[in-house]
């Protein structure tokens, strides 16, 4: 049995309310040895008094060793075997500019690159046009016209781009036109079994198609396409934890990530007392809230230490908007770490805190890598975090008599 | 390779003698916040001595999250994992009342339930009946006479009872016939694959004559059949662990679940003396004992924390029957949680201790909670304990070269 079967079987409704605050990349690392990580540096009263009577832990997001991406790490948040569910990654980008994706839509990553007279690719990346450069360029892609086919193109970030095919019986069974090297012709896209055959015909009608448009264009006159990805077919939260859930976040992908598994987004600033203010708006209509803090990755990821601090003091500063909503179960993670040391996301273990009426609180009482390690949980994997949090709000039924 | 054919494949006999000790519902909670769990108030001098020699840990029964009903709980304790081997509930419930199944008996809880004129169904536990009531309509309902079946009809509790069909090739394949709800007609038993048709038409033929029987019994004018199984096929302990096991166990339906894995079943007195003079008696005779004390559960159900307070000293007081015999290996532990405070089974980690000339001890020096979460094996799934006990006792070689 399926570990999602097992909770759709034991899941009942309630009246318990449960807020999963997620500070995207909150795990660290000092910058040298012996001094602390950004979470230790922060001043975080608030955090450390919900300590006392909480049950702390360290998360892996993957498995150990494994440095999560958004997609998979959020999956693991949301109670999904990130391995077993991989969302694909043109489905992944499409996400990542909230473009809300149908069932039957076929999405595919783009990267604008450079070939020479003989068709042979010199610059994957068309010398890192700025999206200023490459916005027009996905207009005029856009235009294309195939068989019964809508297609949008949109601009990512410099070269980077994506498309959506909107038509009937699309298949994401294509192998990549992007070859991965330089010197070399793009590929084909191929057919990865008989059913996409059709499909293959078309993206390469596409792609022969965007070329003649680009001809002229130098540095971008042709494009690279990865990552064929059809709407990932995940069960929904509704279904499997009989939860009306909300997310609350700033950022495009982690909406799209969240509308993957059936949340409701909500309209929200972004500052961090703007989203716990959204929160605070809507406590009422619904059982689960995810909120989603960008800026300690995105600091983490700049590896500015300092603004990472001060972020997670932010955060702290405003966690009464929270609490005073008194939910039954309140967990504060990260999704991965990002240390502004290694200006990248990790592999390190995240600090991990529930509390409820019923976490059996733990003796640590600092909100922090060191404390959360002796933490009452352990390290156990982020997987189990929705288990959790379901038992914490009574809403498990017993396994086997 | 499945756990136990790793298990079956580097086992070996030797002299040593494990002894794991079970108090049902170990696990618990404060009544209030910053207060102290029933293990962690209940005065436990000898289990504290032997913890300070001993590695401690946290054991999750089933999964993070997840509450475990006894059957599934001992089967974790015993090596099996316990969503792979389920075990059918008309098994477990004849296993409840110390029914010894045979290999090819078929089992089925029973509903007394109330009926209209018309058929449908008005109570599903007719009235809840005293099992003084129920039990003569047991007796009734065994002299049933079908085909070559012999059939035993049994009384659990109140309204609830057990039959089992002994004959030939009869099938567990079937579904209920309980409908789950008021209103309607009792369901037809179905076959559930093409092997069980035979069966199918016997149940509700059993079904029938039970009907007529009950026809001026009113409230326990009809039954209600559910969860048809046959005995677990659980590999057997002496032949995954070459152990020669006893258990000793004063409810029946611990005695049930150790017979299922070919556990020899030992006549004891009940309380916890007794139990532990019951391992003395016959400490020379078996390799690995069971020991089940019910109190702590029953006392946590009840929700009454002083009473589980009291058994766990009670148990401590004793421990010297126990280590004066010196095992060579001593694991004391639970299958569950049962915090007085929830009335219930619960969803926590479960302390848990081993004793062996080899457990590389940690510091952690008092048996509970707070102390079990930070020893030296922190947080694992019950389904190791076996192993972990087994390579104490040095009957695990080596796997791989």
């Amino acid at each position: 049995m399926d570990r999602l079967d097992l909770i759709k079987d034991l899941s009942v409704t309630n009246n318990a309310k449960m807020v999963m605050l997620v500070l995207d990349g909150l795990g660290g690392l000092s910058l040298k040895a012996g001094e602390k990580t950004e979470l230790e540096t922060a001043n975080t009263p608030n955090l450390d008094l919900l300590a006392e009577s909480a049950v702390l832990g360290m998360t892996d997001p993957i498995m150990a060793g494994i440095t999560a991406g958004s997609g998979p790490a959020h999956l693991a948040l949301f109670g999904y075997d990130p391995i077993k569910y991989a969302i694909g990654r043109g489905a992944l980008g499409a996400a990542g500019i909230g473009f809300d994706m149908q069932k039957d839509d076929l999405a595919a990553r783009i990267n604008f690159a450079t070939a020479d007279n003989d068709g042979l690719i010199t610059d994957r990346r068309a010398g890192r046009i700025t999206t200023d450069e490459s916005s027009p360029l996905c207009e005029l892609l856009s235009e294309i016209k195939i068989d019964n086919i809508k297609i949008f193109v949109k601009p990512v970030k410099e070269h980077r781009a994506v498309v959506i095919f909107r038509g009937h019986c699309l298949s994401d069974k294509l192998s990549d036109s992007d070859p991965q090297e330089t010197g070399v012709e793009s590929k084909e896209v191929a057919a990865l079994d008989e059913c996409a055959k059709t499909t293959a015909v078309l993206m390469n009608e596409f792609i022969h198609k965007a070329q003649n448009i680009l001809v002229d264009k130098h540095p971008a006159n042709t494009i690279l396409l990865r990552g064929f990805a059809k709407k990932p077919g995940l069960p929904q939260m509704k279904d499997v934890c009989k939860l009306n859930s909300a997310a609350i976040a700033g950022y495009p992908m982690y909406k799209g990530l969240a509308r993957f598994v059936g949340m409701e987004i909500l309209p929200t600033g972004i500052s961090i007392s703007e989203e716990f203010e959204t929160l605070k708006t809507n406590f009422n209509r619904f059982d689960f809230f995810f909120i989603h803090i960008k800026a300690t990755d995105s600091s983490g990821e700049d590896g500015d230490f300092n603004r990472k601090v001060k972020v997670i003091e932010e955060v702290d500063k405003n966690l009464g908007l929270i609490t005073d909503l008194k939910p039954d179960v309140l967990v504060v993670t990260g999704d991965h770490s990002t240390p502004a040391f290694l200006k990248s996301h990790s592999w390190h273990p995240v600090p991990f805190l529930l509390h409820s009426k019923y976490c059996r609180p733990d003796d640590v009482k600092h909100f922090e890598e060191t404390s959360c390690s002796r933490g009452g949980l352990g390290r156990f994997p982020a997987l189990d975090i929705m288990p959790l949090m379901m038992a914490n709000s009574l809403k498990l039924t017993k396994y086997g008599a």
